[in-house]
């Protein structure tokens, strides 16, 4: 917490470009809005190029592009935002927790939890579940049966894996979410429901995020399974037997219908939905909100998201268009082939 | 954990009827395409007829019309998915609780928690509420003041319920459900918002399923109300007041605003958004990601939601949309009659 | 719990109108449909008028407007519905619960609890962090490291203050919520996702509400904040750095992406979605499940979501939609030069 680097030690660090003065002390990372002297920013965004002419960093990461635009200290760098990424996780002021298990922890006979894993207050740890090496739990995390925490996991505070889930290692999962409940497996016969019983896991392979509240599903038969490098955002719900491929990112509040498998390289934005029992390929982009009803082959970006307009042109336009379903206001005439039911 | 029956037994108990070796020892279940020796598998969807001559199942559960296409040990039903569902059933591997209340718990001088009832490690079970026998508390649940978990109900780990909240037998909840939070109810008045005191409560009927992360709001002044075997899955909302009847499923991501009422045998898909104070009869689907912003009357079913389109096309698709509401790109101008606004 | 006043006196207290008899005895508060005697309901709407004919309330809350259509006794307000609501909470029945640590929370020995604060069991607070005086943590909450809870605020079961979190007073979070979590930040770089360190906290102004499951990310260098008296519904998620302005409600299952500004007295109707680095300018209204894409300047209601149809309607509107943009369904041919891609 009391991190303090020269410029130059950064430069070499980082394998940058050093243009300014090499004994700049840095003590911390800013916007380049807010930053004070002893701050690092940077500029990722061609949009903010006005506010280097203001800025009070006291250094700033950019690309070659933009070197000339600014006149202090600089690290001058490929790919800016991520080398910033780099450096402002030696600024990270997370808890320093002590290995070893809170007293008020519950872990079961069975367990085995790794001497040099944290187990924060009010865990419960079920049979047979292992916790490895440099795991964190933070409080209040419940851990069922036959789970498994990889090395250098972070659960932050109030997670449940519930049965059968197995994290990789380095996975970060955010405080709130649920992990391997039953997924929404219905048969309606007799008159009533019949539950289908989930007797599959979760698999999330290493390097995974998982956001705040969002929740996987285990598999009915056969595993839930994310790849590794997997980044899921909040709320999100992903349901049984979906497989998602290395290296997919979805934004928050998208849902992700049983049976569906998704490539590696998909960029799933904000609150999109998708059916089940679909296959989308790799390097898939989709836009935010849009509904994926069908398979997806051909990589691209695909959308259906209508964006807002005045309420009241709005009510016209969805007028106009169920017109279009009406004989009278068909164009012409010609329309009467293209009819598809 | 440790079941084992003959294909014999398994038809002799859930009326089918048996192809094949009656002696068949099945010790478990598992999908057609991953199921190993001594494993039953189903068939319930044609796109995966072709399995059956792959597939390395002890046996299969399918229908008279595809038991020819199968030359394997079979059990042949009705209705494949649902028998296949209730022999499932037999090999869940539900961790084993001891009834009585874990030492941890804190439970209120004035509740009422059976002997038969299992609590489990950090519950809170506020005043006067009742636990009856056979209810399951997973590890940190939250019951406040004045509710009733009826019989043979089980609340996985961390589920709350507010206060007010009566749950009826054999109710499931999953993990990070919220029963009973204070609805949405404002008021704006003198600059300023006023909130709505919530004094109603939650009513839920038997045999209902609730998903992980879900909400459901208590009433204002009346109960919300979810009638029996009523089906809800992952981060569904529930408004104040809303009543939904019994045998509808909701897939995950629904939202229900405050005052509506849902009729019986409904099914909602995912994402759907349902404004308030409407009626939805009896019988009504809703396809996926629709939004229901006027009553139903009738039954049958119901879509709004948008396909995805290649991006590039889905940008001209709703320039022309917008098109259809300036004078210039109206068809013929016959349309000026159909004007609505 | 034993609230017992005289009609006169709440025409008294609250500066309403008082017709038929100041004796009147009211014990609770109830809906025109279901209030019994000693009941006090209101109308609001006119479109339960014909519920004053019925109703068994003791007395009714209503406008001037109303009132010769009702013979009891009755509180003549401006504002019914608010009036209402102050009343009512005369009536709410919140469990008395006494100030103090519960001795099984676990309190870091630099976080700072005043002594007239009730801090629930299982509770966690950490290092540095302040509760003030009359705060309430139900059960299960866990604030992280650095956080500020002001006075009165009241956080419901379960609640998640991850780290550098400050919450002004009287503010009221339902369970589940969890605030301060890191925000989706990520860049690309040499075959795999680099996380974005989070940095920033999370300001909450006095007299907001947050609702159940709700979560709001933290910023990657400043803060997310919301001023004064914003109220958000239930699992609605909030983005790194969004700034929303004062008296801003919005309901449930509405997502904000990262770093959009979102002014003073808006209404966002259920699931909608707003993009990333937005600003949308005050006494903005968007109704239910639109796509916000773009900067809104001006203020009024913008809609794009999409009223539900007949299915068979409904496919055959999306037909017609896709034909706008092939060559052999446009309206004359005069639509060439309205061509925008």
């Amino acid at each position: 917490m009391a991190a303090d680097f020269s410029l130059g030690e950064l430069a070499e660090r980082f394998s940058l470009d050093l243009r300014g003065d090499a004994a700049t002390k840095i003590r911390g990372v800013g916007s380049l809005a807010h930053a004070q002297q002893g701050q690092l920013a940077f500029l990722a965004n061609a949009k903010y190029l006005g506010l280097l002419a203001t800025t009070r960093a006291g250094a700033v990461v950019l690309s070659s592009d933009f070197v000339d635009h600014y006149r202090g200290s600089a690290l001058v760098a490929d790919h800016p935002h991520a080398s910033f990424a780099r450096i402002a996780a030696l600024f990270e002021r997370t808890p320093a927790l002590k290995a070893g298990v809170h007293p008020s922890a519950v872990i079961d006979a069975t367990a085995d939890v790794d001497p040099g894993a944290v187990i924060g207050p009010f865990c419960v740890v079920g049979p047979r579940s292992r916790i490895e090496v440099g795991v964190e739990l933070g409080a209040h995390c419940a851990i069922g049966q036959d789970c498994v925490v990889g090395a250098q996991t972070r659960l932050m505070a109030r997670v449940t894996l519930v049965q059968d889930v197995r994290i990789g290692r380095r996975v970060l999962v955010q405080p709130g979410a649920v992990i391997g409940a039953d997924g929404f497996g219905l048969v309606f016969d007799a008159g009533a429901w019949v539950k289908v019983p989930h007797l599959g896991g979760v698999r999330i392979g290493d390097d995974c995020e998982i956001g705040a509240n969002t929740t996987i599903d285990r598999g009915a038969l056969d595993d839930t399974v994310l790849d590794e490098d997997v980044r899921l955002d909040n709320l999100i719900q992903i349901g049984h037997n979906v497989q998602i491929g290395a290296h997919t990112a979805m934004a928050a509040c998208v849902g992700v219908a049983g049976s569906t498998r998704i490539g590696r390289h998909c960029l799933i934005a904000g609150a999109v939905g998708i059916a089940g029992h679909l296959d989308i390929c790799d390097r898939v982009t989709i836009t935010g909100m849009s509904l994926v009803s069908h398979s997806i082959r051909e990589p691209g970006e695909y959308s259906s998201g209508m964006p807002t307009q005045d309420s009241r042109q709005w009510r016209r336009t969805v007028a106009r268009l169920r017109q279009l379903d009406r004989r009278g206001s068909r164009p012409a005439g010609r329309a009467a082939k293209d009819e598809t039911s």
